[in-house]
C-alpha cells in the first residue's frame, strides 16, 4: 500500500532563519525534497525505480533556511494529553527550549490537562512558559502540564487559539490526541487560519507505526525489568515459587519482550500478539506444571492486553479515551493458576505483581532525555518553517516529518516470527505455542 | 515490667578464640558482664541506684576470649524462614564469612526453604556453604537458601541436627520463626544436647521490640519511597489526580512513616496505630474533598494494617504462618474514594499503586549490607562462645544479646505522641485526628 | 574526663508553644530535665550513681511547651558553610518546615555562600524562603544556599544580624564552622541580645565526637562503593589487575570502612588510624605482591588521609578553612606500586580511581532525608524554647541538645581495637599490620 | 566512495538449521540477498538506479536456512580484548545462550585475557563455558574472560584453535582488534581452513563507522550524566563555583555531546572535532570569564581527545594498545583556568571531576542488555552460516553482517554542522566558536 506521506504546508516561507549557518560550527539546512526512502531494502529500492515508480518515502525532518513565521510575532502553545509517559517534561522543556534558544520565540502557553485546557470553560489558566523556570522538570516523571483523556470539541479549541493568537501549537499524545489534532488542522483549515499543529507521537507500548522508537520506553521498560527481577527473586525464594508480573502493553507486547530479553528469568512471555491456551495438554498451565518439577520456579510476565480470549468481558466498554475497556488477565491468571495446582495438590507460592503505574511516572533515563530533546527541536524546526497536520518522528535512525493521517494506519506489533519474538522464545525457553 | 535479660550458656568456654587480641591492631574482647541500659535516661538510672534496684540492662554482643566450642570440630547451620527482606543473602553470606575467616569453621551447611528444610521428609537436601561462592550473594535480593513459612516438629528437627552433627544453628526469621527456634532449644536442652541456637531477627515492618531498627527496613522504604513519588507524579498529572499507595506495615506505620518523611508530597499517611474514619464531617473523606479543592491533587500512602475496623473481615481466617489475615485497605479506600466523588459529581483520577513484593526483594542498601554484616558477626561471636536461646540485636547504637522470649513481648509501634508521627503530621498537614 | 553538657539558654520561655498536645495525636513535651547518660553501661553508671557522682549525660532534644521566642515576632536565618554534603538542602528545607508548619514563624531567611553571607560588603542579597518554593530541593544535590570556606568578622555578621532582626541563627557546618558559631554567641552575648545559635554538624567523614552518625553519611558512602565496585571490575578485568580507589576522610576512616564492609571485594583498607609502611617484607608492596600472585588481582581502597607519614609535605600549609595541606596518597600509591612492580618485571593493569566530589554532590538518600528532617526539627525546637550556644546531634538513637563547646573535644576516630575495624579485617584478609 | 560489503563464506551450506521454522510462532529465515541501502536517502538511492548503478549496501544480518556447520559438531570460542566496556558480560552470556540454546552447540570456550589467552605461553587455561553458570553474570560490569591491549602472533593464535578443534571464533573489541582478527583470517585462510571469525565490534566513544550506536555508548554515557550533575551541583555550591569533567572520547565527542543534552547544566562542551582556543578575546578563557560574571557558575565538560593541540605533548607516544598517547587535557584546563583568574584577582571555586572507569566498569543498562544480546545471537547466525571475516552491526535499525575491513576506513565523528552539535551548542549557549 502506497500511503501519501507528503507534508502540508501554511503557505510560503519567507522569513530568514536566525540560525546561523556554514562557517565552522554553523547549521546544514535541510532541503524540502531531502527524503528518506521507507524500505531501505535493496531489492525494493531497485525494483521500484527500475518499475519508474516512486517509492514511499519520509520527508527529512530538521531545519529550513526559510521560515514561515516570523520568529518575533510568533507565539506557541503546549498541550499533554492521555497517559502520564516518562519524557513529558523533556519534551516541555525542549520545545520552549528550542522555541527561545534557537528561534527567540520567546512567548510560549502550556495549556493544562490536555485539550481540557484549551476550552475555556473548564477555566484552566494556560501558564507561561519560560525556560529558567524548566531547567529543572527533567529531573521528575510526569507532565508539569497535567494532562486528560478524551477529545473536546475542535471548534472551541480553535476559538481559543484565535484569542490568543497561538500561532503553533504542539501536541503530546498517543492515537487518539493525535486524531484530536488532525481535526483542529481541519478547523484551522475551514477557517482559512495560518496556524501550524504539529504532533509529538507519545506511547509508553512503542507500537507507533512509521516510528523507529516511542520516547519513554526506553525508561519504562528499563522500570519493568525490576518488577521482573523481583517476580525472579520470589520464585526462588520459596519451594515452586511462582512470580507472576502483569506489563504494560495492550495491543502490542514490546515491553513485555524488551522487559524479558534484559533479564536471564522469565520462563513464560505472554503478548497480544501470541494467543494461547491455559487448559489442554499443551496449555500454559500443563506447561507451567513442568517447570516447576523441574526447576521448582517459575517467572511468567503478561502483557495487560494478552490472552484477552480467555477473559469473560463486555466487548462494548470503553475509557474515557474510548479505548476498549480491557479485562484483568493477570488477576484471572493469578486464580486460575491457584485454582489449578490445588486441585493437584501442589504447593506453589504465587507472588502476584503489578507496579502499574510506577513504570510510567518515573523521571526519563538519559537517552529518553536527549531523544525527547531531539524530537522536540525538530518539530518546531517543522513549525517555524510552517509545517502543519505532522508528527515528528525517527525512521530508521533519521529524524522525520511525517503526515498526521498515518497514525489512523494502525498500530505496530511484535511479529511472532520475527527476530524480537524468536529470541524471547529462546530467552524463556517457553514452547513456540502454548495450544 | 523487669523481665529477665539474662543469656543462656552451654556452659563454660574452655577454648582460646583463635582472634588476634591486643597489639596494633588486634581485637578487644568483651566480657560477659558488659551490659547496657535498656532506659538510659539519667532520671530512671539514678531512680533505680538509690533505691538499690538493678535497672534493666542487656549483655554487650561481641567477641569473647573463650570459646565453648573447638573451631576445628565445629559444624554450622542456618536457615531463613518467613517472607523475603532485603539483607537475607548478606546474613547468609556474612555467617559463613565470620565463621570461616574469623574462626577457621569451615562446615556450614544451608537448611533450605525455611524450617522445611530441618525436616527430611521434605526431601531438601541441604547446601554447603562456602565463602568464596557466596562473594557475590548481596547483589541480589531474596534468600539463596529459599524460606517457608509455618513452624515444623521440633522433635525432628532436633533429630536433624544430630543426625548432621550440627552444634550451631542461626536461624533468621520473625516472631513465629523466632518462637519457633525457642521451641527448638527447648527439645535440645531436653536432651541434654549442647547445641547454640542463635535468632538474627528479620521483619520488613521494623517493628520488633528491644531492637533499634531491623535489617532490610532502611532498603525497604527507600523502595517504598519510589512508589509514593509515583503516586505524587500520577496525582498532579491530573485534575483531581489522587496517588493511593498500599505499603508494607501489618502491626506498625514506620515504612508508611519513614516514606512519608523523606518526600513532601503526601497529604494523607494512615497507619495501624492511629485509628481514622471515612465518613462524617472530620473524616477521611471530606478531608480528600478538602484537600482536592485546595490542591486539584492528593497522595494517600496506608499501611495495609490500617483502617482494618473498618473492612468486613473475618476475625478467625489467618494464612500459612498464623498471622490474622486482613482485608485489603487499599482497594476498599479505592472503591470507596471513587464511590464518594461520583457521588457528588467530582471529576478524580485516581491511580492506585501497589508496589508489594518489589519492595522486599531488592538487593540491601550498602547501608544494610553493613548491617546484616555486623549482626551476622556477633551472632557468631556469641555462638561460638557457647551463647544459645538468644538473639542478636542492637540497642542504642549498641550491639547486643537478647534472650529469645524477649520476642514475645510484644512489637514496637509507632508512638502517636511521638517526634515521628508528629513530624508526619507537619508534613502531610493532615488532621492530627480523622474522625 | 567530664564535660559541662548544660545547654545555655537566652531567658524564661514564656510563650506558649501552638503545637497541639495531648488528645489522640498530640504531641508529648519534652521536659529540660530530660537526660540521656553518655555512657550507658550498667557498669559505670552503677559506679557513678554508688559514689553519688553525676554521670555525664545530654539534654534530650523536643519540643517544649513553653517558648522564648514569640512565634508571630520571630525571624529566623539559615547559612550553610564547608563542603558540600548530601543532606544540605534536605535541613535547610525541614528548617523551613518546621518553623512555618508547626511553630507559624514565617519569615526565615537564607544567607549566601556560607559566613560570606552575612558580611554585607560582599553583597550577597539573602534569599527569602517560603516553604512552598523549596518542596522539590531534596531531589538535588548541594545546598541552594551556595556556602564558603573560612571564618568572618563575628562583629560584623552580628551587625546584620541586629539590623535584619534576626532572632535565630541555624548554621550548618563543620567543627571549624561551629567554632565561628560560638565566636558569634559571644558577641551576641557580650551586647547582651537575646538572639539563639543553634548548630546543625556537618561531617561527610561521620567523625563528631558525641553524634552517632551525621548526616549525608550514609549517602556518601553508599556512592563511594560504586568507585569500589568499579575499581573490583577493573582489577578482575586483566590480568594483574589492580584497582586503586582514594576516598574521603581527612582523619578517619569511616567512609573507607564502610564502602568495604558493604562490599566482598576489597583487599586493603587503608586509614589515617591505622599506620602502615610500603616497604619492607611486612609493607604493603610486598603484601599486594602476595596477594596478586594468589588471585591475579587486587583492590585497595585509601582515605585521603592515610599514610601521610609516608610523603614529602610541607607541615605548615593549610587551605582556606585552615586545615592542613594533605599530600595526595593516591597519586603517590600509585606511582609507587607501579614502580614496585616495574622493577619486579611483573606486569600489572593499574586502574586509579578518584570519585572525588560525586561523592559529596549526590542528592540524599531517603534515610538521609528522614534523618535530615528530625535533626532540623529538633533545632527548630530547641531555638525556639529559647536554648543558644548549642548543636543538635543523636545519641544512641535519641536527638539530643548539645553545648557547642564539645565541637572542640576532637574527632571522632575508627578504634583499631574495636568491631568495626576488626571486621574490615576479616573482609579484606590484609594483615592486621602492614609493617 | 564505493566499498565492497561482500561478506566471505566458507563455502556451501549444507546443514539444516534445528530452528524451528513457519508455523504459528517459527522464524522466518534470511536470504543472502537480503539487503539495506547505506543510504536510505530518496534522491541518493534513485540517481544510482537511473544511472544503472548499484547503490552501496549491506547484508542482512539473521538466521539462515542451511548451516555451514553441523552442530552438534562446532566448537566455539570468545575472547573479549581491549579496554572494558559495559554489556561484554552481555555478549559472551548471549553468545553462549544462543549457540546452546538455538543451535545446540554445547561446545564453548572462553579465552582468558583478550588475545593473550590465544597464546599458550601465557598459561592462561580457557574457560569451558555454560548457560547455567554464565545466568547472572550480566548483573555484574566487566568481562568475565578479562582482557588484554595489544596484538597477538596470529600463526600462534591459529595453531591454538586447531589443536583445539575452535570452528569458530566470536572476537569482542575494537578497532585493533578487529585488525587483529582480519590478520588471523587471512592465516586461516592461507592455510587453507574452515573457520569462521566474528568480530563484535566494541567502542565505548559510540564512534565506529556503518554502526548505528555501539554497544554500551547509552549506558557509558548515562553514568558520564551523574559525573555532569555533581559539576553542576558543585558550580552552584560556591561563588564562581566552576565544575569541570573530563570524559571518555579520543577522538570523538559523542559521550561530550551526549551527556550535555541529557541535563541542563553544561554551559561548555569541548570536543575532539570542533578546535578552541583558551587565549584572547573570543577563547574559552574570556567566554568563562563573561558566563561567571552573568551567572556566577559554570561547568565545562570537556572529552579527553579535544583541545589536544593546546597541549605540549610528544606525538610519537603510543600506549600498549599501539594508540596515539595524549596530553591530560583536563588537568591542563583546570591549571590554566585557576591561574587566569588568579592573575585577574577574581576568586574561583573550581571543583575538577574525572570519573575515569567508573563510566565503563558498570553494568550495562537494560537497554544495552537487550541491543548486546541481539548482537550476539546475529553474531552466531552469521558464525553457523559460514560467513567469516566479518562483524555484525545495525544500521539504520537492522542488524547487518559487515565486512572486517571496513573497520579500517577510519572513525565515525560528530559533524559540527549536524543537527547532534548543533544541539549542544543550543543547550550550552556556548560561541559556536571559541576563537
Amino acid at each position: 500500500m502506497m500511503l501519501n506521506t507528503d507534508i502540508q504546508s501554511l503557505g510560503p516561507a519567507q522569513f530568514r532563519s536566525p540560525l546561523q549557518h556554514g562557517g565552522l560550527a554553523g547549521v546544514r539546512f535541510c532541503q524540502d525534497g531531502d527524503r528518506v526512502l521507507h524500505d531501505h531494502g535493496l531489492a525494493p529500492a531497485e525494483s521500484a525505480f527500475r518499475h519508474h515508480e516512486a517509492p514511499m518515502s519520509f520527508e527529512v525532518a530538521g531545519p529550513r533556511e526559510r521560515l514561515f513565521f516570523e520568529p518575533a510575532k510568533t507565539t506557541a502553545g503546549i498541550v499533554t494529553c492521555g497517559g502520564l509517559c516518562p519524557g513529558l517534561n523533556d519534551v516541555i522543556r525542549s520545545l520552549v527550549m528550542a522555541l527561545h534558544g534557537r528561534y527567540q520565540v520567546t512567548r510560549t502557553y502550556g495549556f493544562r490537562y490536555g485539550y481540557q485546557g484549551l476550552i475555556p470553560r473548564h477555566g484552566h489558566t494556560p501558564m507561561i512558559l519560560r525556560p529558567e523556570a524548566l531547567s529543572g522538570i527533567h529531573a521528575f516523571g510526569g507532565s508539569i502540564l497535567g494532562t486528560s483523556r478524551g477529545p473536546q470539541d475542535p471548534a472551541v479549541m480553535v476559538d481559543l487559539l484565535e484569542e490568543m493568537s497561538i500561532d503553533q501549537l504542539y501536541v503530546v499524545g498517543g492515537d487518539g490526541t493525535l486524531r484530536g489534532a488532525a481535526e483542529i488542522c481541519e478547523e484551522i483549515a475551514r477557517r482559512g487560519l495560518k496556524k501550524s499543529v504539529i504532533g509529538i507521537p507519545k506511547t509508553i507500548d512503542n507500537d507507533i507505526q512509521y516510528i523507529d522508537k516511542s520516547f519513554g520506553f526506553e525508561t519504562a521498560f528499563a522500570e519493568a525489568v525490576k518488577a521482573v527481577q523481583s517476580a525472579h527473586v520470589e520464585s526462588m525464594g520459596s519451594l515452586n515459587g511462582i512470580g507472576l508480573v502483569k506489563l504494560m502493553g495492550r495491543d502490542s507486547g514490546f515491553i513485555t519482550s524488551y522487559a524479558t530479553l534484559a533479564g536471564s528469568a522469565v520462563n513464560f512471555a505472554l503478548i497480544p500478539e501470541v494467543p494461547f491456551q491455559l487448559e489442554g495438554s499443551r496449555g500454559l498451565l500443563e506447561a507451567l506444571r513442568y517447570q516447576l518439577a523441574r526447576q521448582k520456579g517459575a517467572v511468567i510476565v503478561v502483557a495487560e492486553g494478552a490472552g484477552q480470549n480467555l477473559l469473560p468481558t463486555d466487548p462494548n466498554a470503553t475509557d474515557a479515551s474510548g479505548n476498549r475497556r480491557m479485562g484483568d488477565i493477570g488477576l484471572f491468571l493469578k486464580d486460575r493458576i491457584a485454582e489449578f495446582f490445588q486441585q493437584r495438590r501442589i504447593e506453589i507460592t504465587l507472588k502476584y505483581i503489578d507496579p502499574s503505574y510506577i513504570i510510567r511516572s518515573v523521571p526519563a533515563s538519559p537517552q529518553d532525555n536527549v531523544y525527547c530533546s531531539r524530537l522536540a527541536q525538530n518539530a518546531v524546526h517543522a513549525a517555524m518553517a510552517g509545517k502543519t497536520n505532522m508528527l515528528v518522528g525517527r525512521w530508521h535512525c533519521s529524524y522525520v516529518n511525517l503526515p498526521l493521517h498515518l497514525i489512523s494506519h494502525g498500530r505496530r506489533k511484535v511479529d511472532p516470527h520475527g527476530e524480537l519474538w524468536q529470541s524471547v522464545l529462546e530467552h524463556t525457553g517457553q514452547p513456540a505455542q502454548l495450544y
